[in-house]
């Protein structure tokens, strides 16, 4: 059974200042849960409506119906199970390797995208915005099928971290240099800007490297790939050459 | 003002039976209605919130209240205007350049994203399965932002398509080989499988070429790309080198 309570409080961790009160967030579904539950984050509760990982802490997980998943899941269609999870620490923001920097991307869906594409490609560390759309959003989560797990998103002041970071910084821009004829290396942050304004000025400024992914239909149009389109793009060919 | 008889039908074309009935579709905000203004799609009705458009077909356009446009809009949150235009003519499916293959993508969203990556990449015609999601789904057509109207979609049964077309036809499989070691050439099939199975077994067999995306991750971990950014790293790999 879920107790008043719990509905509420699960409710509640749909918004990030509850997420943040509590220090937990949620996943759901078979594959999701499943990945989460085989990593390090440490599990608070999980509500299933079969018996779907057997005696698993077991101290741990309810039995509930469909309808009782219904009154705690931000999903239509609600499968099969719901947990909870401790938020971790903090990730400080990183100065070496290959770094992706969001500067207030604030699409849930967007970043959960970026951080499952950051897991195929390798990349640990993410440093987003304090703009940025929360990493623990449930729908954030669900997008990342479960590769939150394996990336680290900081939260930063984004200038002051690309100000003191001594490490290549790549954006995109229209007039860039074509992505396809650079020799990119192993160290560097990658800066992806907003849905709709692309890379605000202040952080414009702090770019060394400016870059373009080009566009081969009718010239004419203006338009732009999405971010997360946009960001496949750029790792797959930080990636390539290794 | 809209009135119940147009509230009704533009409802109605939220659904596929609808759209095929009245050979009607419609999108949603000033930068999408805008590039389908301009584009070759037959306009039947117009209607906005403010005179965004002057007086462009003024016959066609209605000055509508804010209240007006939230009864006939498919958007949380709608935006200035809506215009339902005539479907065109069904495309037939290409048997030159390079083309995509859509096999049972059910996800609006994904569709409208690949149909804007391959505006972008200058791939001119998708031909999808018949189980893919309708490309004037008004989900799709949002996704595409304005994309729909320079990219050819057709539906056909994809099997016989590929058994006809004399082009080479790749897919993506775990065991393909490297897409960073191709030579792709500028025409062909390019296969994108459903979300959660993959390309089905009927169309593997017609499959000539098998591809795959490297994951640099933790190589433990069983995970998957989403067919979007499969698409836009696949693309990107067979323009690059034009």
């Amino acid at each position: 059974m879920v107790s008043k309570n719990q509905i509420k409080l699960i409710k509640g961790l749909q918004q990030k200042k509850y997420r943040k009160q509590h220090q937990l967030f949620f996943a759901e579904g078979i594959k999701v849960v499943q990945e989460l539950l085989t990593s390090d984050f440490e599990l608070y509760h999980l509500f299933t409506t079969e018996a779907v990982f057997g005696t698993f802490a077991q101290d741990k997980q309810t039995l509930i119906t469909e309808t009782e998943l219904k009154k705690i899941s931000a999903l239509t269609t609600p499968n099969a199970c719901l947990a909870v999870f401790a938020m971790p620490a903090p990730q400080p923001a990183p100065n070496k390797g290959l770094v992706v920097a969001l500067d207030n991307v604030r699409d849930p869906g967007n970043l959960g995208t970026i951080i499952r594409l950051c897991d195929w490609f390798g990349i640990e560390a993410i440093v987003c915005s304090e703009a940025c759309v929360d990493a623990y959003n449930p729908k954030t989560v669900q997008a990342t099928m479960g590769s939150i797990a394996r990336v680290k998103v900081a939260y930063t002041n984004l200038e002051e971290y690309l100000s003191g970071v001594s490490l290549p910084v790549y954006g995109t821009f229209m007039d860039g240099e074509n992505i396809y004829r650079q020799q990119f290396g192993q160290q560097g942050v990658i800066v992806l800007g907003n849905e709709a304004n692309g890379i605000s000025p202040e952080i414009q400024k702090l770019v060394t490297k400016k870059i373009a992914i080009p566009r081969f239909g009718r010239l004419q149009v203006t338009e732009s790939l999405n971010v997360a389109t946009a960001s496949a793009i750029i790792f797959s060919e930080f990636r390539r050459a290794t």
